[in-house]
């Protein structure tokens, strides 16, 4: 038996699936991520990180939960993590990003869904990942249809509670609404714990969120730097793992590798030396979902920064400041989350407007519109995206696909394509 | 050149594509329609008004445009027509059921959208509906992604005013968003017609839609009686010319309808003699779309009733007494209209417990349960609902499928067999 064996088994996990789970990251990560030149050092953290991924991690959550605290997962950059903390709960994304366990859920699912709803899906009904075994309670909200009604499901075997986003965030009643949405997860999350949250329990909390975001967003600004002193596929690997890995731990590896990055900057020192500069836009990509990156960053581009969940879209307006009191921290917390540029809302003008900064301000020659299968929201709104990225005379190719690799051939030729034309 | 051509011609309708369009009708409608046995009196008028589907309705409209109203284009169950009315405006239901405007959507749209969608937006694009020609504005929803994102793209050339619908109707504050987006739309028809909306009016409107929702659910009731008295395609076409028609002469003639077949349930008289009976629930048809009626009909069953939005959702809680004042009176239609049990709630139970209590009431032997392909919220939904009808005891189908008439012979196959089950 392995060193986790035994966690993972008391986990309720299908230790055998698991076991095949693991063997083809074991296999995937070297041939994509290890295999890069000139990774920055303080990648070696991120690289830790995955070796440990279903191990160190779900027994430091183990162990939290053994000292009363809880567990709890996430599905989206919406759900205001700060609350989870102020509760002494641990909060732990838990989109998928794996093909794996897609089988399993359209069992259930009807296959018309996008590829990270049936992923997350069908890692609970064949209990293959600890994470999701190890919560006492999921938060989703109703960022879009697929996911909005896969949490009735969810609810009929476990604890979900659900936070309604509003769909036009300018009506004061739509903030009205997400507000209260905000305070009905405080008192979720009171009950769950059994803890009070103070206004000096979020600050503190907030404190370390604060910390988490400034960090991911030093790094971002770092990248600006051309070459790029840090490829893609790392940079969101880093993202990815903010959605789970310990704060405090997380936020000092991060600054430490922003710093990196910047010195590699400020020495003019990077990697995929003569790639082209593109922005990724469109659909978060869930651990272990690196396939678009791979793609480009073997096309002869390299990105330099993402407009995703998984991405910018997670740590914009790094920094909110605690209120007096706890009413006025809990409405900074709300209107912070509410700036989310999902496109869920209608109309979104903000993100699309800011696809087009973004591209400017990273210096991009493209922009890669990246569309999950079946996400309606994205594919729509990215219509709207092209026609504005084109008004302002930035080149961009819309790639709409799902976790199987039999379209990765046909993909590198055409993002072949688009680098060279760009 | 034809009685309307000039007419459609002076709303911009490419008039080859058109007269194309009402050719397949033309060969349809007796196929499908005429060619029915014993049926009532009081659809002679409903066979006319397909007969001149785009004719005389739409010849009504520029006349009621000439004496400076307006008419405005819906797409839901959602909107609430009396605050149109009582702005002098008339409302035309909008949803596309044919499967000709489908290439023309997607060559803008992605194709995995509900051909519902991409019907309309063909229509709009390929300029072949003399109704959306006709529109001064159009009033959409936000009940679905797809519609939700899609009026992004009309607004680039058209009038469209978005409602927000709420997703977690129990909670007070997703009320409170709701009356005052009925509120907005008060506002915005006043500005559209110029005419100001009081009390009076509302109420004055008031009366014609309830009258038109009484009317709906008496013919309703008396598709209880066993012989049903009318068909199911019969029924589903009042409903589906409900949304378009004048409501004085829809609802008298409609009442008409209604006493004939009451009067055959008091004689024991019928259609389909013989057919064992099935509900019908789940995504709406809209008008031409006759294609799961007529697989029913022709495999052995009659459809006894629709739980659907081109159904019983159309006029549920039929009558909304006028307030003593006009926001008393706008918040009892708001609340009228959030009672509607649409898939787009999360949780949505009532709709579950409805569609279960209709297979009841209306006596049948079985429910067929119509997802029309990539509806996300009622595919997913379709799992409770299946498993909901299998606790009660009730054997159940799910049918997805589009506007194409590929799979109508596999389709009957299946029908036919569930048929035989039951």
């Amino acid at each position: 038996m392995g060193t986790y064996d035994t966690m993972w088994e008391g986990l309720g996990l299908d230790l055998r699936r698991h076991e095949s789970l693991m063997g083809i990251l074991g296999e995937f990560y070297p041939m994509l991520y290890l295999s890069q030149k000139d990774r920055p050092k303080g990648m070696e953290y991120f690289d830790f990180v995955v070796s440990e991924i279903h191990g160190l991690r779900v027994k430091e959550l183990l162990e939290h939960k053994k000292k009363g605290g809880k567990v709890v997962g996430t599905f989206c950059v919406y759900v205001p993590d700060e609350i989870l903390m102020a509760a002494g709960a641990i909060g732990v994304g838990l989109c998928g990003g794996a093909e794996f366990s897609i089988p399993d859920a359209e069992k259930t699912l009807p296959r018309d869904l996008c590829p990270l709803i049936k992923s997350v899906y069908g890692f609970k009904d064949a209990k293959i990942c600890p994470y999701l075994q190890a919560c006492d309670m999921l938060v989703g909200e109703t960022t879009c249809d697929g996911k909005k009604k896969v949490w009735e499901l969810l609810k009929q075997e476990l604890d979900v509670h659900v936070m309604e986003v509003p769909q036009k965030k300018v009506e004061p009643e739509a903030r009205a609404l997400w507000r209260a949405e905000v305070r009905k997860l405080l008192k979720r999350m009171e009950e769950l714990s059994g803890r009070r949250i103070t206004n000096e329990k979020l600050a503190e909390a907030l404190s370390l969120t604060n910390g988490k975001r400034k960090a991911l967003d030093r790094l971002y600004m770092a990248r600006r730097a051309d070459p790029a002193p840090i490829s893609g596929k790392d940079a969101l690997l880093v993202s990815q793992i903010a959605f789970y890995d310990d704060v405090r731990r997380f936020t000092e590896k991060t600054n430490a590798l922003a710093a990196e990055a910047e010195e590699r900057g400020e020495k003019g020192k990077g990697v995929l030396a003569g790639s082209k500069r593109v922005l990724v836009t469109g659909t978060p990509m869930a651990i272990p979902n690196w396939k678009l990156h791979h793609v480009i960053e073997t096309s002869g581009a390299v990105v330099a920064a993402e407009e995703t969940c998984t991405g910018a879209r997670y740590f914009h307006n790094p920094e909110v400041k605690p209120g007096r009191t706890l009413g006025e921290t809990l409405d900074r917390i709300a209107d912070r989350y509410l700036e989310t540029p999902c496109a869920c809302f209608t109309p979104n003008d903000r993100r699309i407007e800011n696809v087009v900064s973004m591209a400017r301000e990273w210096n991009a020659a493209g922009v890669v519109q990246y569309v999950l299968k079946f996400c309606q929201i994205y594919s729509i709104e990215g219509i709207l995206v092209e026609k504005a990225l084109k008004k302002a005379g930035i080149p961009v190719i819309t790639v709409e696909t799902d976790y199987g690799m039999g379209d990765m051939e046909q993909l590198s030729t055409r993002m072949a394509a688009f680098v060279e034309m760009i």
